[in-house]
Formats: C-alpha cells, sequence, structure tokens
C-alpha cells in the first residue's frame, strides 16, 4: 500500500489532505481500501505532513482497529461529514485545500460535506488514484497470483464436475461456493452462459437447462482483496467442425493478441491488432480487450480504442476478445497476465476447447 | 413499478425529463433497475410526456431489451455522455431542465454530463425516488414475501446442518451454495461471527473455527431483484444461564418492539422504546434499530435515533436489536416485516434460542 506514494500528489495538487468516505456498508470504496486496508463505513483522512486516520461508527471500531492505520476516532454516522470535519480540526488540519476521488464522491455527499468545509478548494485525485493502483508492489503481485491460482484451481474442479450440473444456476452455485469454502470472496458474480445466452458477455446464471452448445465461464475470486478473472468457453455435446474452427480461430487470435504485448506499446494498439484479425466477425466483438485487474475488477491499464494507455512493467490486466452471435452463441477467452519485461499468464487453465 | 408515480415529481421539480445512468458493469443503480427492469450499463430517461427509453452499449442491447423499456438505442461507451445528449435531442427533449439523482450521481459523470447538457438545471429528486420506493406495490410486497420464504428455507437448512461447519467460511459457503442453487442472489454476503467475531456486527466470515459460545448470523437473498434480511444468534455448546437470560432479555425486547409498530408512529421513537428496554446494556447496542428492504438492502424507513420516517401501510422493514460486548460477544434478533394494519412478520424462522 503506497500511503507515501500519494503525498507528493497532495504536494503537486497544493492539498493539506486527502479525504475518502464510504457511507454505504453495502459498498466498498476501493481507495479507502487500498491506502488503508479498512472497508467498512466511515472516513479515511491523508494529511499531507502526518499520519492518516479513520474516523468510523462505533460499531466499525473493531474493524477498523484490524486495519493499517493506527489512528481510529469514533463517529456520529448520522452527522457524517460534521464528525470528519470536527476530528479533521482537532487534529490541525487546515481543511481549506483538500483532495478527494470526484469519480466516487457524489454531489449530495459533496453538498454536506462543502456545509461543513465551507472554504474548500477541492481537487480531483480520481485519476492519479488510479494511475497509482496501474502498477502492482512485489507484494500485491505475489497475492494476486495467489488469486489467479485459486481461480484457476476452482474453475478446473468445476469443469471436471461440469457433466453434473443440469442448469447454469448450479454451475455457478458450485463456483462460489467451492470459492467460499475455502474463506474466498467473489471478483463479481459468475457468468454461466449457455448456448445462446453465451452472445449476451453479461448474462446472468438462470435456471435454465445447460444445452448441448457453447458455453461460456467467466469467474473470478478475491483473494486478500484482490480480484482474479478467467473465462473459459467449452463445449457440451458435439461441436460441429465450423464451430471447432471458430473456437480455434478466437483462441488463435487471444494468444497473438499476448505475443503483441511489450513494454510502452499503446494498448490501443493491441485492441486494434485484435480487431484486425477478427476480420469479418470484428462486428461480433462488442466489447474492450481487457482491463487492469487489482482491488476492483475493473482497473486500469484499458485496452480499447479509445485508450491511451501504455503497457508498463508490474501491470496485471486481461485479454480477453470474444465473438458475440446474438440468438446464436458467444465464445471468449480470458486470461489475467503480468507484465513483467514480458507477458506472464497468471491464469494457467488449458485453452484447448474442452468437450464435455 | 411506477414510472407514472414518477412523471408529478417531474412536474413538481419543473423537469422534463430524468435521466438516471450506470457507468461500472459491477455495479447496480437501483432506481434504472426500479423503472425499468434493467440494470446493466447505461442510461435510462424517462421524459415527462413521452415514453422512457434506455441508451446502452451494444453489447447490452439484448439484455436491455429483455426489460420493461420498448425503446432501447444503442450508445458509445466511450463517449458516454454525449451519446445520451444526442439521443436525447433526437428524441426532441428539452435537455435544459433534468431531474437526476444526486445521490448517486459522481462530481465526476455530472462534469461530463453538464459538458453536453450545457445549460442544464438540474434538479434532485434522489429524495423523491427512495420515498417512492419506501412503500411498496402489491405485486412487490407478494415477491418480498417469496424472498423472505426463500431465505427461511436456506437459513433453516443451514442452521439444521449446523454441526458440520468447521468454520465461520463452510456456514457461509454452504449459504451462498444453497441460494445459489435455486437461481436467487444474495442480499449481501452473509454474516456468520462466532464468539468474540460476534461483537463485530458487520465481520466477515473466515476461516476461523466455529467456537463454542454465540455464533450471529446474518443472511438474506435476491429474488426477482427483492432483497430479504435474517439474523439468528444461535449457541454451539452448553450456553451458561447468564447467557440464555441475556439471550432472551434481547428476543423480548425485540418481539416488544414489533408490537410498538402502529400506523402513523415515528419510527425513532420504536427505536427510543428499545434503547430504554436495553437499560445498563443500551451502550452495547451500537447500530440502528432496523431499515427498509426493498432493490436494495438499505431502503426507507429508516428506525433510528434521528429519523423524521413514520410507519405508513406497506413498506417493508427490519427489526434487529443487538447487544456487542467487545471482544467477548455479539447477539442480533433479525426479522424482515410487512406493515399492513398491523406489523406482519415476513421471515418466520423460530427465535427460540437454538443450542447446537
Amino acid at each position: 500500500m503506497r500511503i507515501n506514494e500519494l503525498k507528493p500528489i497532495l504536494g503537486k495538487k497544493r492539498s493539506d489532505a486527502a479525504v475518502f468516505y464510504n457511507s454505504d456498508s453495502s459498498k466498498i470504496n476501493a481507495n479507502m481500501l487500498y491506502f488503508s486496508g479498512y472497508k467498512g463505513l466511515g472516513a479515511l483522512v491523508i494529511p499531507k505532513k502526518h499520519a492518516p486516520f479513520l474516523i468510523v461508527p462505533e460499531m466499525e471500531m473493531q474493524r477498523a482497529k484490524k486495519s493499517m492505520v493506527k489512528k481510529v476516532y469514533s463517529m456520529n454516522k448520522k452527522r457524517f461529514f460534521e464528525s470528519i470535519y470536527k476530528i479533521a480540526r482537532k487534529n490541525r488540519l487546515n481543511t481549506k485545500n483538500i483532495a478527494i476521488d470526484k469519480s466516487s464522491f457524489t454531489l449530495n455527499s459533496y453538498r454536506h460535506f462543502r456545509n461543513q468545509f465551507k472554504k474548500i478548494k477541492s481537487k480531483d485525485i480520481a485519476f492519479e488514484c488510479l494511475k497509482l493502483r496501474e502498477t502492482k508492489t512485489e507484494k500485491e503481485i505475489r497475492i494476486l497470483k495467489k488469486s489467479c491460482a485459486y481461480a484457476d484451481k476452482i474453475l478446473q474442479k468445476a469443469i471436471k464436475n461440469f457433466r453434473h450440473f443440469k442448469t447454469e444456476s448450479q454451475a455457478a452455485a458450485f463456483l462460489e461456493y467451492e470459492a467460499k469454502k475455502l474463506g474466498l470472496e467473489l471478483s463479481f458474480s459468475p457468468i454461466v452462459a449457455s448456448g445462446s445466452n453465451g452472445s449476451m458477455p453479461h448474462h446472468e446464471p438462470s435456471n435454465v437447462k445447460i444445452k448441448n452448445d457453447f458455453c461460456v465461464i467467466d469467474f473470478g475470486v478475491k483473494y486478500k482483496g484482490y480480484c482474479s478473472d478467467i473465462t473459459r468457453t467449452i463445449y457440451v455435446g458435439k461441436p460441429s467442425e465450423k464451430e471447432k474452427e471458430m473456437y480455434n480461430m478466437l483462441l488463435k487470435i487471444q494468444e497473438n493478441a499476448i505475443i503483441q504485448i511489450k513494454s510502452g506499446k499503446k494498448c490501443s494498439e493491441i485492441y486494434d491488432f485484435v480487431v484486425k484479425s477478427l476480420g469479418k466477425y470484428r462486428n461480433y466483438f462488442t466489447h474492450g480487450l481487457g482491463h487492469g485487474v487489482g482491488i476492483e475488477i475493473h482497473e486500469l491499464p484499458n485496452l480499447s480504442l479509445s485508450s491511451k494507455d501504455r503497457i508498463k512493467n508490474n501491470m496485471v490486466f486481461t485479454i480477453e476478445p470474444g465473438i458475440y452471435f446474438p440468438k446464436r452463441f458467444g465464445i471468449r477467452i480470458e486470461d489475467t497476465l503480468l507484465f513483467k519485461n514480458k507477458p506472464v499468464l497468471l491464469t494457467k487453465t488449458s485453452k484447448d476447447l474442452l468437450i464435455i
């Protein structure tokens, strides 16, 4: 966690402190978690010149004290920003120049915030935080490797048991159960999309029978707060030659895309390479080629046509081309990989077409 | 779904349309889902005088077409608000007076929004939307009853199997698995908190052994998009007389709190009743008494000291007093109930102290 790397950013933004908050216990503020290790209700204040502190409701005090932040104060949840202001003042914080994440700060929260921090000149550090999180530390990489290894292991177990699943829901339930038994969270709700459902990239598994057709399985776990992400498309039944060809074409493109990854290369170029390789099928590839993976399942870099990002050492991201034929079927093949002088696959499950 | 009830609100706010958006596929915009049945990426526009329409990325077109909204347009995800603006103009929408949910609109999204909707006079309808969702329609009540019945069924099955669970994680995994097998989502990650972990109301289940002690189990599913919420505290091993007394005291308070619920009654009064009943233990009750339940797990009404809400017909909410002794143990007993002339329990699992 790089609280010290935030300090020069505060200097550059002429801010005396950064304030992150989470006012909804069913959500997570990724930056608060990144800088403090705490993900419950409350606020994290990082002064430029002093130690950071957390301000949390009484019910969260014990959880907060288990975080990396030493100073923890109790707040009145109903007077959320008033509590933060008072404790900031008590800590002799200059409350005028404050840096905030404007991509997570809502308009109404900001109104309450400004009612307290009256003469505030807020500066946005949303992008700077994303950029900090874009390249991973050695410790984060170790955790991400483990997260991907768990995803591999559970996915393989599910594929091995696949003939026992009657419905998409059962397969998805199995994936979740195996993760939870190991004390892992999920990166996102697993996607199990059989046949024509596979043509919807974000299909939600339902109580429908798994057909004799392609089946897209998109899955990832969270290990120590860090995500993994892998997709395999298997075939239930007997694929036609044409279907096998289609799969192998996409697989070749996915593998070639990975070969394209080089230090300093524009992510948009890699995306463009895939679109060109798809030829006449290009219009059936309806989403980005990949995304960074970390505390959040979607981070920088962004591998799409409009991306300004370039490949750098210690980035962890996905490569996931797909083709989707509406009402017919979909195929997607996705790996999470690390770039360290060269691309290193973190997800390692075989990509040969598995026929069940 | 009450798109028609939103229209008089637009009139009152002198707005020509409401715009809701979701720019993060890992999140849900509850109001967009409520009014359209669609929960993916994109925007929902509800003009005061015309039919609503959705604007979604190409990859989400099929999902959107399955929603309740007939008109669906394709957007360029990278030019999110520009796409919305252009399609709004094509639909001859007056783009000056627009109502938005300022509790979910972020500062950065608003900046992009305003770059397109240049002379916008935005009005906040966050509170009005919450108020619409506070009382449920007959159809919603039917769904919520079913959601609670599922939560009961799965919780009871878990309790029956409890002696087989070695760790909190295993018990939590079982709850999730049973939900997923039935094609249900979760309202939130289940809480299974044994012994001293139970003193943290939001404890996350971990790979620790279930102790001979109290164990708090807080669980709920989503059925057709609607949440349920139930907590039972069981005892593993042999409780002391003092522990039994403590449990029965809290149970009596929970039951008496339910008796307090009457039409027009202030929610803060019911909260106050519980605090007074707790007597010397009042400081160990560190959260609100309850919350509305619907599409989101936390909705109106809010049953806390500072709440201005009053009990009304067709509200669905929880009653969940708890006592938490730091580093020792916690007890919480929670039901979801409907108010219809009188309180009607929707969760029905026995509340007698279960000793395993």
